[in-house]
């Protein structure tokens, strides 16, 4: 029995409200030894008042020393196990562009790439041709029709696209065509099991004909698939937890994942103000609410420090209007960490308070990484956030009598 | 999957370099409540000055309340989990001496006992006899020949020994004698899975031989076998972490459980000088070094306060050459607690410090148990020592997209 199987069993329903604010990429690292992180050197009252009457420790998205990527990392926010609910390369992909995944649809990424004369891959990436050039290719690759499957052919970004096939049994258990090194053919598509054989001719005979239509575009004439993969059919939020949960976030990525544990996904505008304000409006319909900031991330990315306190510092000022609406649980915290001192995703726990009226002695005067390592929460698996939310928000049971 | 398996999955390469510099029984107890433990009373300049650009906490080796052995508290330094992957009493016993096992042999641990007219155990210590008269008696015992199998009857201390069966397709798989209480008779060999049958005809072949060699040599004149074990095969650390692994130690068993793991061991001097001198040499050559400081635990041991404090200010006062050769992750921590006011191993868990330019934001002032239990590592499992210096090192990729 894991602690799913726990809120499942539990959980009940009241009128609470729960606030889920998500600050992607929020933890960071000083610039110089003994300096202040990104989230320290922001000017947070806001925070930082919450910080003073919630509980505060520091979360731990999939496990100590692992970086997540952002799919796992919000699963393990939304009480998913991360490692267990694996969500596929390829699903990852098309959720991340916003396409309409259905739930028997095989996905895959793809690369373009050059290939010698001999077959032989000579650039794993095509030279990053353009995105304009990418998308042009997929217009051609969509053209190719294959009888018993429906591809669509999707431009990502430079040389990375993604293919959807659409069909009746269709399997996910194919391997790779990636060889993983310049100077190898791709590989041999092959099934995984024996029910994936049907889709590995279907597939194959996508391929045959894809390799023709490229063989002109060199730099981009050939092509490396990974990570085929479907819907995982993850248990959805409401049959867990009895909540009806929405979504807001602007980037469809988040929006994707979210879809996948059954939230609902709001429409709203582009700014984190548009963000709030979509919340008040969606107020009454929901017992949950995600909200997701994108920037704090971003600028982590960027390596742009001052960047990033801005942004920390731009929800700080929208916070009032969130609290304002008294949700009988608000949780601030991050997907990961992604300080600008290493231009990416990190490792590093992440600052989380939760406030509710029961949330216990508070012990915490900030909202930051050493505060929070103080906080009375301590270390703790992110996937503890959601047990903690519905406890706070008095919606679990006794367990045992 | 394991956090190994993540490890093994993620792993990248690099040219980083990391110390695990490991003092044996490290953590300690205050000799009077409220009074200061061996490491607090330590002077120790060079240890604070790491912990305060350093992260602290506090490492569980094997579980809470639990009070590891050497082999399990070394086998979760390095990573693994010491409950999944055991070794057996036996062959801990002859890596303590030094004896080169092959990966076919069967080790066991014996002790001299004595037994009536009736056959029954009177002493399972035979009055601990001398560890000369025990070395004797294993030279009678080496003189014993079994077709099929070659024997080395090993003297450890005192009534303590230990045998290594040398054959073609040996088991392990074998029951005690060992009885564990004085008035009854040694135990029958059983096999505890089919394919041991032959094994234990011929190591009741050896033993109805010693029996015979020992009747005269009252109060030696019997023995008692426990802890049939094998190598375990353990994967080994190049496979799990990418890491060219060297260990530093003067003892045989820690030498032993290195080799385990797949580290060259390294020969040393025997002061602590000897070893920070031969991490300097052989720096070029790896990327991970374990340095193994035993006298902080006999010292400990020997309920010997004030010996174990010089010990911690000595390798204080060396740990300037290691940081100078400036690692990219200096972990400094015990394999266990051996608190001088115990005389012995103990369960507390263990202060520990990760220094490393991105190891987080430092909040700990000093290295101690004090400080360690406020440090931002919080308490955790010892297991998860390595992934985080694999992390602080760069050398893991993300998990997931």
């Amino acid at each position: 029995m894991d602690h799913l199987d726990l809120m499942k069993a539990l959980h009940l329903q009241n009128t609470s409200k729960i606030v889920l604010l998500v600050m992607d990429g929020l933890g960071g690292l000083p610039l110089e030894p003994g300096g202040k992180t990104e989230l320290e050197t922001a000017n947070t009252p806001n925070l930082d008042a919450q910080a003073r009457v919630g509980v505060c420790g520091l979360s731990q998205p999939v496990a100590p020393g692992i970086t997540p990527g952002s799919g796992p990392a919000h699963l393990a926010l939304f009480g998913y196990d991360p490692i267990k609910y694996a969500i596929g390369r390829g699903v990852l992909e098309v959720l991340g562009i916003g396409f309409p995944l259905e739930c028997d649809d095989v996905a895959v990424r793809g690369n373009f790439c050059t290939v010698d004369e001999a077959g032989l891959v000579t650039d794993r990436r095509a030279g990053r041709i353009s995105s304009e050039k990418s998308a042009a290719l997929c217009g051609l690759l969509q053209k190719i029709e294959v009888p018993g499957v429906l591809p669509f052919v999707l431009p990502v970004r430079e040389h990375r696209f993604a293919i959807v096939f659409r069909g009746s049994g269709l399997s996910d258990r194919l391997s790779d065509t990636d060889p993983q090194f310049a100077g190898k053919a791709p590989l041999p598509l092959q099934a995984l099991a024996p029910a994936a054989e049907n889709t590995v001719a279907l597939v194959n005979r996508w391929i045959d004909q894809a390799k023709e239509v490229l063989a002109g575009h060199a730099p981009a004439n050939g092509f490396l698939l990974r990570g085929f993969s479907k819907d995982p059919s993850l248990p959805k939020m409401d049959e867990i937890f009895g909540l009806r949960a929405a979504a807001i976030s602007v980037y469809p990525m988040y929006r994707g994942v979210a879809k996948l544990v059954g939230m609902d996904v709001l429409e709203t505008g582009s700014t984190v103000e548009d963000e709030v304000a979509r919340l008040e409006a969606a107020w009454p319909d929901y017992d949950f609410f995600y909200i997701h900031i994108k920037h704090t991330d971003s600028r982590g990315e960027d390596g742009d420090f001052d960047g990033k306190v801005k942004v920390i510092e731009q929800v700080d000022a929208l916070l009032p209007r969130i609290t304002a609406l008294k949700p009988d649980v608000l949780i601030v915290t991050g997907d990961h960490c992604t300080p600008a001192a290493l231009k990416g995703h990190s490792w590093h726990p992440v600052p989380t308070m939760i406030v509710s009226r029961y949330c216990g002695a508070a012990n915490t005067q900030h909202f930051s990484e050493r505060a929070c390592a103080q906080g009375s929460l301590g270390r703790f698996p992110a996937v503890e956030i959601m047990p903690l939310a519905m406890a706070n928000a008095l919606r679990l049971e006794k367990f045992g009598a």
